[in-house]
């Protein structure tokens, strides 16, 4: 039908370009804040995109994700309808590094033409929609070639071939409508209606460990094999074999770099200190050096280099505290007097937060006009370590520095080093945490330390694994450090620190130890009610007896242990948990993204009493086929191995236990044992 | 202190232009798709924002709030830190529009030293506090003029004022800090290190009406006084009065155009139709013209206009009906052939979703290359009708037309004639019908006709008040449809349909009726199943006994009275469910925006029997003193007063029975009745 059409120029005002367009699509998730900030995700692992589009009225849409890594050519997958809209397709970033995705979509007219014919009924309806489909087929020849565009051509020959009897039309419905021939004509699409998400969105990907890690601190200087010798990292070299055999991967420091003299503090963070006291690690930088030194007494760069060497054979990393503070004698101070703040007495600005006062320490003025220096030279401190064979960075209080320093920073330097990891030491307000992870940092500290009681864990960690920050903040969850001694572990013994490194460990896929301290339970604060330590290792030399009798290092051993054999643990994805009918019990699960492995933990958070309680699990987690099945839980920690049956259990724990159970997968038929899979 | 500065030149690669800005700006709240759409509020009522921001360290912010109707100038109110870096303010736009706001932070140094002196006790820091605070104040001297920047400068000098004695540094430190000149200084900060938030948000400022209306639907042409005879315009000027009595706001019409004749429908939706037949209004154009025109047995342009003038003096608006299709013989068809869609056979597609066909309805090609012409044209229906006195539009079946042609046709009319509303008519999927609502539809109508149970009615109020279409998505509650008459409602008498109207006419501050077939409790279906009434007016002219005595009048009356009378009925911000122990009770509430209104509602969801039970108001929600106290309701509804105590009370109600009660203010207290503000 010949008809007067009117030439495409340019649109009326307020118009779009091509209102010929009918595809929507509403949403790319996940996304951070419209893709003004990347998602996280683990290079290796399948990254899920959700894409919500439609169109209107009833015709098919196609919808194709597209992505790429950074410098890289787009590739494209094509998603999958599920419910609601909703349309599903996922790619693997293969090593970590910047990559960016999108989506596109059209109605598709051969699609469309297809579902109506599978549901046309009448002979002459048939016969006009396999004219119709005969066009469609050649449009889709003529963007085709070769073997292909005959094959289509032979096709719509096909579809144009007429019809007369019943069993002619039944026939063409059959042919028009054969799975192999949609195929064939689904990769030669109209796109040219096509419309795009608006913005290609950021996503990071990082390597493994970014998601998985057990840390363990320790100050190098405490490591010495006798009492009251400045450790050196030759000593720390003696204690990894120890480490890496009880399943850690990070080993951390506090800054290696010369302590300044001036103000230094003393003991249990006097003001005035005594012959022989070594001051705080933070207060970096002295005439020798500063954040690209190391304090002679540790040892040499080349020491330095042997040990991330070792560190690395025994498949640990070493990882760098960087605080980006000096002490009153770094030679910053002297070459960049810009780069402080002045008062009118001439002295540099110390850091305080009135009344409190913090001599030994000079921050940074990151409103200086000399900012650019600033940033390059801060910038550079973590180039030094980086080429020191470093890729781990605990940042000391970044809350405290310009965001967009960060930004900056962490960004250029993940340009050429995507494997670099940063974690966040920011204890401070939640918007603030989560905008630090947003900028770029790979992990970050939590309040775990401060979530005791069932609900505040339950609370707060399907907060982490649940709310709109786990597609960039992943949790580190640390049951002490050397700044904090929780209240809840101070004058505890065993069932406390047992239980508070169960919940780190199996709760969070990430978590840290400060880890002597730990081992040996050290649980005298400074004074009542302090977070500090008494004989802080901040400020002096400790020896740790890590032979003692007592030490959790059994436990830690084995958890550890565990975490590596359960893909469950390795994430917090698939976090839930489950009610109980006593408080003092915390019920919990993991399941792996794939579903084969399930780990279910208990844990009595009275460190006093013995306690017990009915746990009810959700049925339909557990996977039985009837409500009441039994099924075998293997009690990885305790090595025994319990029968429960259906959703409610009884459970019974001493002060402080836990059991961390692997569900087994088959349901055990007390009719028919054999159907257990063991 | 004399010290080398870096010039500022071009920032290197990746760093920002002016990285001392150390202001974050982490959301601007509510906000649409990053912006990409407006929220809606209601002119003359206050738009309330929050704003994410902080610096880092300890350093004081300040934030503003800008705002300006599009066109006219930007204007700033400044917010206020309530708690977690969230800080709030409010404008209120004066008349309906189109408005934007954005955010401003910095850093604010004179507010910073402020916070810090107030804390520092040392007279020595106390003396070196008031140097550097004379510099500020200094600097906004520098920024102000004439007497307030002699003011500062006093202030400056007084800043300076050596204070050797203790009680000398007492009153220094007293008059740095006064209030006034922290006011005073407040006006002149330093924003040259301001933060802008990314985009200024678009808002649209909607009248009184798109917020809060009821709904009263009609066919013009089953209104005449004798059965029979076709209702003309005159008729229904005859019904107004009643209509305007009953406290109805809006009458509305389906289409009023010129009906086809080719492929009519003929009563009950038969495919073939006897003499008389009067055809659907949906079917849209003849000979005698098509969507800018009237069925001339309705009346003239002239009836149209008397019509619309008489309603508007009433206090009542007349909405049209605006279905964007065309019957067989419209004009269109013939004079933009290139419009529609053909099939190999030279017939236009009419619209189809196999195996069920439409005949008559001819959809329009939005794929069409003319589709800018075609765009115009159908904006020009509206425009017609808006020179014709209407101002708000009922959208037929917006979904089923492309997207991006009602964003364009809503906005283009809305930049002449901001007080034009429009309901989207689109019973679709979720995420489609939330799309429309994100175009610029005013209103839209909802799933409420399908939520019965206690539980869905929860679910499904709680989403639209709570969820995040609140900031863009108005519902529009109807009980029925001259499309739907819903299962439950099929062979029910005055029980269901009492409980459906109160549940529309309280939960949803906007709510209709297809009044005529819901005053008469209409509730036959054509077929069992079917949600089509028997005789539906769609197909035939019907003729309504108003004055019967068993009619839902005076109900609805009373119901409309209530929600004028009550602020908290007028809006679904303030809508919350409480507990019964019974699921055929539903308990909800609504408080006024200021808290001055409460309105409590218990409604009987059974509509064969009575139901009792006990329910669970929130004592905090109330108000309370103590738990235990009394309180009277007055039911508004049934013109009784209730004592209520504490938070459990029994109730009784009939079949299909509601409480609407107003909580009066000011707590009975036993021992004191006279506390009782009546």
């Amino acid at each position: 039908m010949p008809m007067a059409r009117a030439k495409l120029t340019e649109a009326p005002e307020g118009m779009p370009p091509d209102g010929r367009k009918r595809a929507v699509i509403d949403a790319v998730l996940p996304c951070v804040d419209g893709g003004r900030f990347a998602v996280k995700c683990i290079a290796g692992q399948p990254f899920r995109v959700t894409v919500h589009a439609f169109t209107d009225g009833h015709d098919a849409l196609r919808v194709m994700l597209l992505w790429n890594r950074e410098g890289h050519a787009v590739q494209e997958v094509e998603t999958t309808l599920r419910h609601n809209d909703e349309w599903h397709a996922s790619f693997t970033p293969s090593v970590p590094g910047r990559y960016n995705y999108e989506a596109v979509a059209w109605v598709d007219h051969f699609r469309s033409w297809r579902a109506e014919l599978a549901r046309r009924v009448e002979p002459d309806d048939i016969r006009s929609a396999a004219q119709v489909g005969a066009g469609l087929v050649e449009e889709a020849a003529g963007r085709a070639k070769g073997e292909d565009r005959e094959a289509l051509l032979r096709f719509a020959t096909v579809l144009k071939t007429p019809a007369v009897e019943p069993h002619e039309v039944e026939a063409l419905k059959a042919m028009a409508l054969d799975p192999l021939q949609a195929a064939l004509v689904d990769r030669y699409p109209d796109r040219s209606l096509g419309v795009s998400s608006a913005t290609m969105l950021p996503l990071v990907a990082d390597r493994e460990r970014a998601g998985f890690s057990a840390w363990y601190e320790l100050f190098p200087r405490s490591t010495a094999a006798e009492e009251g010798v400045h450790g050196r990292f030759s000593d720390v070299e003696r204690l990894l074999p120890r480490i890496a055999e009880m399943g850690f991967d990070v080993v951390y420091f506090p800054p290696i770099h010369p302590i300044g003299r001036e103000k230094r503090k003393g003991k249990n963070n006097a003001l005035t200190t005594e012959p022989g006291d070594v001051g705080s690690p933070w207060a970096i930088g002295a005439a020798e050096g500063g954040h690209k030194s190391i304090l002679p007494a540790l040892g040499t760069p080349e020491d330095f280099r042997r040990l991330v060497k070792r560190a690395n054979e025994l498949g640990l990393e070493i990882a760098l505290d960087i605080a980006m503070q000096c002490a009153p004698d770094h030679p910053y101070v002297k070459q960049h007097p810009q780069w402080f703040r002045w008062r009118p007495d001439g002295t540099v600005q110390y850091a305080e937060n009135p009344p409190k006062k913090y001599q030994d320490i000079y921050p940074f003025n990151f409103e200086t006009e000399d900012w650019q220096a600033l940033w390059l030279e801060l910038k550079s401190i973590f180039d030094h370590w980086i080429g020191e064979g470093v890729r781990i960075f605990r940042v000391d209080n970044p809350h405290t520095k310009a965001f967009a320093f960060w930004e900056w920073c962490i960004g250029e330097i993940r340009k050429l080093h995507p494997d670099v990891l940063f974690l966040s030491e920011a204890f401070t307000r939640p918007k603030v945490m989560h905008r630090l992870a947003k900028l770029g940092f790979s992990q970050s500290y939590t309040y775990f330390t401060w979530r005791n009681t069932a609900e505040e864990l339950t609370e707060y960690f399907t907060e982490l694994s649940t709310g709109p920050g786990r597609h960039y903040f992943r949790p580190n969850a640390w049951p002490n450090t050397p700044d904090i001694l929780s209240e809840h572990l101070h004058g505890q013994g065993r069932p406390a620190f047992a239980m508070r490194l169960v919940l780190a460990a199996t709760l969070s896929a990430n978590y840290g130890v400060y880890g002597p301290a730990y081992e040996l339970m050290e649980n005298t604060p400074r004074s009542a009610g302090s977070e500090e330590y008494l004989h802080s290792e901040k400020y002096q030399l400790r020896h740790w007896d890590l032979d003692r009798a007592d030490s959790l290092q059994p436990l830690m051993t084995r958890l550890n242990a565990i975490r590596r054999e359960n893909r469950a643990l390795q994430s917090n994805a698939g976090l839930v948990f489950f009610k109980t009918d006593n408080d003092q019990l915390l019920a919990y699960a993991k399941r792996s993204d794939e579903g084969d492995n399930l780990m279910l933990c208990v844990v009595c958070l009275d460190v006093r009493y013995p306690q017990s309680g009915w746990v009810e699990l959700d049925t339909a987690w557990l996977g039985l086929a009837q409500p009441g099945d039994a099924y075998e839980l293997d009690d990885l920690l305790n090595q025994q191995t319990f029968i429960w049956r259906g959703g409610r259990n009884f459970v019974i724990l001493q002060p402080g236990q836990a059991h961390v159970m692997r569900l087994r997968r088959g349901v055990r038929n007390e009719r028919d044992s054999e159907s257990f899979q063991r």
